[in-house]
């Protein structure tokens, strides 16, 4: 019973045998079309393909001059904000980072709070959240709000009343494991991944049921085939059978138990071929020695079917990671025309500084350009499909910190281990074909060393110092990218690193936000910018717009914080602490201070 | 040497002989004239009138609602924000509740930080705040900027760098001294009280060299009449010389030694008169019955020479107190005709639900109305000069805790302990000579206890319970009053106090916040609302306006909290908790949430 009549969704309620099934299947059609309602913003991501573009043009290059704040909310909490809004009808659902408080705010009243919900958590948990405790937002489906907590809670609010329907555990922070993921829900099934890289925590996709929270499957990012969820005959790499074992293979011993790998980032999806696309994070440890082989699936692109969850394709960028290059970025579903070719893309904005270009479909690799021109540690991939090394990228051996080794520090690697971007969404204009990209212009140096295990305790095993890239000193850039030519269209220098999510819109403009906490809008076209507000808090947050009352709004979080901003965030003074990061932002204190807050932007009444 | 001409001023750093005395007088010179200046907003009062009334016109009743938000800034800080922002020439000082964070902002670039000073405190003095976390501001003078942090270190940072010049202690928190309130500078000293009735804190203001901190004198609410900084022959209280021990006359035993009479308020100050006004608070316990007497002079007014602190007379305007019906509201300085007489009047709205007008040269006693109509406690005051009861308000016996007597419940008193009106600052506006007050419209139910006195724990002697005032739901109303009259011209309802300063404009446009979060703009003549905007928290500070760049800014610091937000601030959920407060002020949590954000306001660019 997958299809079902108007007829039967409304006598649903009457045939109880089959309820289940109908409200399932309502639930996945509710969401697609509710997406295609420009009106709302029902995903974090605003739509399954990630574009974070919006087809309202209400604010548009000759009025957004003039935008001005409508009304503000503060969410109460300290610390970095990543993350952004939804809207769903009349309410907005906005939540904080630790305690993760989520709120419902009625539009018809300037936010008042219709509900909240503060989860009671156990503060031991903020030390083993490796960057800050954000979260980075709550997913709507089947009438629910789902939250993944700090804790590794995925909850499921009652939207309307925010009582708690159903929570499940998910993973165990006394490991290190916590959650700052934004869920995405697909038909009855609601996503999740795990962060903990720093942690040794082993990473994990997950589908759970949507009505009770039972967990429907789980793939981890290494192990057995069993637990990868692959077919070694059917999951392919770069359009071979990864055959038995692939992940094993690549790692000595164990380690791939401790391997990191972890899935932190943003989930997309495509209705038409029914995949699941999201990127597994570094291995464990940063200290490259202490893991021979390639570290399978670290690093790795997978598509999944979202009902079994079982592994179409994948592709590893950054075998055997040296630089903590996190492949969890948001994979971006366009359909591109490409050397005249029309192709269903994948592009995805990797921290090792490439930007791929993928077949959706089959896994074939595109295209991987660099997309900042400090980029040092590789020449790029290997593109001959007759070497042994497809599909690689052709390491400098000057920045190799295998190389190096142990307790050597390999100085001028760019981009640093935050990446030429990091978790900050891109968005995809389809009326420009530009990809609009929140970059990082920071290079590293890096020192690996010998770290032991003990589950809970930090497992980093590496010194960083972060600062600008040369030739500047700006450390961001906001740049369009276009995929199909593999080449940077325009770029907006910023600076500190763009840790915002952008947004594009039909009105032919695209916002982010900066650290400084300056809400910016340029044109699509030229990247002039055409507007800025300064906001309380520096912004890590990912803007998003929606209609109300035929009124178009914009909205983003301030809260200064992330990894960028965990210095400020964490009152940290070393300017080696924070993982590195703190040195070259520790300026940020000159510009902003902590504190969440929610603005909403409008045109002026005409 | 009390003149000097420029040529002493422009030489003076080579006189050094002289040095001192001439900055001095250069200092009270600068601020006496800085205040005459619109364009600046030099002391927390706006002027030492107390008036907080702009000359700045550019807004005004017909484009005001068009105003919109020009930046914003977050102190960083949760729970309650009172006071508000300084500005002086470019720059902004804004300082934030515990741990009285203080910023130096620059008005040429969005507020960036030019400095910050943020105090180590012990977090122990957290539990001895009785009514949120909260300071009033900081004061400029001299070259500096004087914070009474919550420890009661009164400091003096240099204002171009943040540096701290000096540091004193003003008195003990171990004990339950507390600093909260805004300094004020005159000349070549600095005036601070302190907070502390409910744990029976004795009630002091001090005088402290603006060069080095040396306190220079301290007048006590009670004790001997050396304490008191009294002459028994010319200090006059209603005309007549207070006589030898007037205070200790009026106490049981040393009770008086652990009197209260805080003097956290608001200071104000007349140059032609060099007399200083403030108000002392509450008697301690709230158990009137262990405390017999009139408890001179808890809840005065007193008339202070600045230069030497002797007292040119006193008023006591709740002798007994029964309420908790501090005292220490601004006294607000205007030159009023009364009855076609033109009078140096002192206006003051107090605690006890009274509009008291007085002869600030003299300390006659020229009216006093209730400003709301809720009020039963009293049937007024005795005007008669021939009664032994001049100057007393007429306690109805219904409504007397004291006859009540301990661990009865009196019901239904109007007002509640908070007040009419509490600290939130009144504003008058020399164009409609009226007085713009913000209020509360709450009455209560007040059960004194014996209790016994520890230093440093609580020493409160009664429970109570708030609720709004019978006939309505709103607890507050934000007014419009003749004091030449005694009358209320407009009244504009609030859901809940008005616990917000306000401000009054040349465009003829007064600005007041709401604890929702609103600022709102309403005609001065009519009270019509002209603009309304949703900050990020609720507001509890005061508003104020400055000139830059030729362009007219409005700022208020939102932050839910203080007495009123206690509930919310220190997330209580006894209703009967924080004082009584919280109860009444339980819908506050569908409004609002923590936050302290500055919020900065500008017409748009025509």
């Amino acid at each position: 019973m997958l299809r079902c009549s108007t007829k039967v969704l409304l006598t649903a309620g009457l045939l109880l045998s089959t309820a289940l099934a109908t409200t399932t299947v309502r639930a996945q059609t509710d969401l697609t079309k509710m997406q295609a309602n420009a009106s709302d913003w029902v995903m974090p991501t605003g739509t399954y393909d990630n574009h974070r573009y919006s087809a309202l043009d209400q604010i548009n290059t000759s009025n957004v001059g003039k935008l001005q704040v409508a009304w503000t909310f503060s969410t109460g909490v300290l610390r970095g904000h990543e993350g952004g809004p939804l809207v769903v009808g009349d309410v907005m659902y906005v939540n904080a980072p630790f305690p993760n408080t989520v709120f419902a705010l009625d539009l018809n009243n300037d936010g008042k709070i219709l509900w909240k919900y503060e989860p009671q958590q156990d503060p031991n948990v903020i030390p083993v959240m490796c960057c800050d405790t954000v979260n980075r937002g709550v997913a709507y489906g089947d009438g629910k709000i789902f939250l993944h907590q700090a804790d590794t809670s995925l909850v499921a609010l009652d939207a309307k009343t925010g009582k708690v329907v159903w929570s499940v555990k998910t993973d165990d922070p006394s490991k290190g494991a916590t959650g700052t993921d934004a869920p995405m829900v697909v038909g009855d099934k609601v996503f999740v991944g795990v962060s903990g890289g720093e942690f040794g925590v082993r990473g994990w996709l997950a589908a759970y049921d949507v009505k009770d929270g039972h967990q429907v499957w789980r793939a981890y990012s290494e192990g057995t085939d069993k637990d990868l969820l692959v077919d070694p005959e059917k999951t392919t790499d770069l359009g071979k059978p990864i055959g038995a074992d692939s992940s094993l293979k690549t790692w000595k011993g164990d380690q791939w138990k401790i391997g990191g790998g972890d899935t932190w980032g943003w989930y997309s999806y495509d209705p038409k071929l029914n995949l699941i696309y999201y990127g597994s994070g570094n291995p464990s440890t940063w200290n490259p020695k202490q893991r021979p082989g390639d570290n399978k699936w670290s690093m790795t692109i997978f598509a999944r079917d979202p009902d079994t969850g079982m592994a179409k394709w994948v592709y590893q960028m950054t075998p055997h990671d040296q630089w903590d290059y996190d492949g969890v970025n948001e994979m971006i579903l366009a359909d591109l025309t490409i050397d005249g070719q029309q192709v269903p893309a994948l592009v995805h904005f990797d921290r090792n500084g490439l930007a791929y270009v993928l077949n959706r479909d089959t896994g074939a690799l595109i295209s991987a350009s660099k997309y900042d021109p400090a980029v040092n540690w590789t020449t790029g991939v290997d593109m001959d499909k007759s070497s042994p090394n497809y599909g690689r990228p052709t390491v400098v051996q000057q920045y190799s910190t295998e190389a190096g080794g142990e307790d050597v520090n390999t100085k001028g690697i760019c981009p640093a281990a935050l990446g030429t971007k990091d978790e900050q969404p891109s968005t995809f204009d389809p009326q420009t074909n530009l990809f609009y990209v929140p970059t990082n212009h920071v290079c590293m140096d890096y020192e690996p060393y010998r770290v032991s295990y003990t589950a809970g305790q930090p497992y980093v095993g590496a010194t960083l110092s972060m600062y600008p890239a040369p030739g500047g000193t700006n450390m961001g850039n906001f740049i369009a990218f276009d995929a199909s030519t593999g080449k940077i269209v325009w770029s907006d220098p910023e600076q500190f690193s763009v840790w915002s999510g952008a947004l594009s819109t039909a009105g032919g403009v695209v916002f982010y936000g900066t650290l400084e906490g300056y809400l910016k809008a340029v044109d699509a076209k030229t990247g002039k910018e055409l507007y800025s507000f300064k906001t309380p808090s520096g912004i890590i947050g990912n803007v998003m717009t929606y209609m109300h009352d035929g009124k178009q709004y914009v909205a983003v979080l301030s809260g200064v914080g992330g990894w960028a901003g965990i210095g400020l965030a964490a009152g940290l003074t070393d300017p080696h602490a924070g993982l590195g990061a703190v040195g070259g932002y520790a300026a940020l204190n000159s510009y902003t201070e902590l504190g969440g807050t929610l603005t909403v932007f409008a045109l002026p009444q005409s």
